[in-house]
């Protein structure tokens, strides 16, 4: 996706440990002209699986996935972050483990939104070790819903969640693809990735 | 603003303790139809106010100001909620209590997004006590951008929060305002308030 690679090679800050900020227009500012060009690239990718409800993760999560639930006219449910569920009576949840923080935290949707006859497509902004998006499939799964397929904004290549995702089966559609931040250079993907 | 009203009375659901709860549409579940309704409304009322950045808080408040910045054709920058700051050397910071929870939180941008040649339009979802948008009204002073004003989902018109900010001198534009949420009915405020 052009503008996305553009903007990633032209804004995004390569960190130590392999860390790729893209604070400028993803995850701190917000561009919305992008996130629009992310939502009908998503939707376009997505358009004949039949999909109902886009499922995603607060809060970076929000903004791709609103742009994509708008072109395929479908609401979208954000799931929560949770410390610790004390309320669990009519939540669906899943546990989330950070390799970067070496944390697990909870994530939970509402019983009330997604069920079996929705088609779910999971947007997330980044894919690395991949235990975001699979609690997420999780959380669908819970739900009885299908799980059409997993979007991603930027996928880190070079890590396993991608390979993780696709040894389960799910379809994963990731915009960018990088494939290496060494010596603080990041190196995207250019060829088309089916 | 008819859509909103409409949705409100059609699916908000009111709790006791004067909550009323509107996960269908915007807290949990997303309506990306409305919430580019609610953009739209914004940017015709602000168009004239010169905004060169929309700032809000996540995670409820980035839906609807992706849409205004959408609109209004600049950049949102989301203020992330923190328990407790550890790194704070590239941050403004605000401190917002919340008397529904009586905790008080940090919350904090980047130094990097909103300086002083800016203006600020803040965007939340809720108004009740204006605790949150004092604090992203400070964080914007603290840029030393000038703020043009605060745009309100929706305004708990019962609660001081809007009288609160108005005599600070703010300019407040709320969408739906709520007189009364008594006997578990809404009430909405139907005449247009400038």
């Amino acid at each position: 996706m052009d503008i996305l690679h553009k903007k990633i090679l032209e804004h995004g800050h390569v960190l130590p440990g392999n860390v790729l900020k893209v604070d400028s227009f993803l995850n701190h500012q917000i561009d919305p002209e992008l996130m629009l060009a992310i939502g009908k690239e998503f939707a376009t990718r997505f358009k004949d699986a039949g999909i109902t409800k886009v499922l995603t993760l607060e809060s970076s999560g929000i903004a791709p996935s609103v742009m994509a639930g708008l072109e395929l006219g479908v609401p979208v449910v954000f799931a929560r972050k949770r410390k610790s569920l004390t309320l669990v009576e009519n939540l669906y949840t899943a546990t989330v483990y950070s390799y970067t923080k070496q944390t697990s935290n909870d994530i939970s949707i509402s019983k009330d939104y997604i069920g079996e006859n929705d088609v779910v497509l999971v947007i997330d902004d980044f894919l690395a070790n991949g235990q975001a998006a699979l609690g997420l499939a999780s959380l669908t799964e819970q739900t009885g819903a299908t799980l059409a397929g997993i979007g991603i904004v930027i996928e880190k290549g070079f890590q396993d969640g991608g390979q993780l995702l696709k040894e389960r089966g799910y379809r994963i559609e990731s915009l960018a693809v990088i494939d290496s931040l060494e010596n603080e250079t990041v190196t995207l993907r250019t060829e088309e990735v089916k």
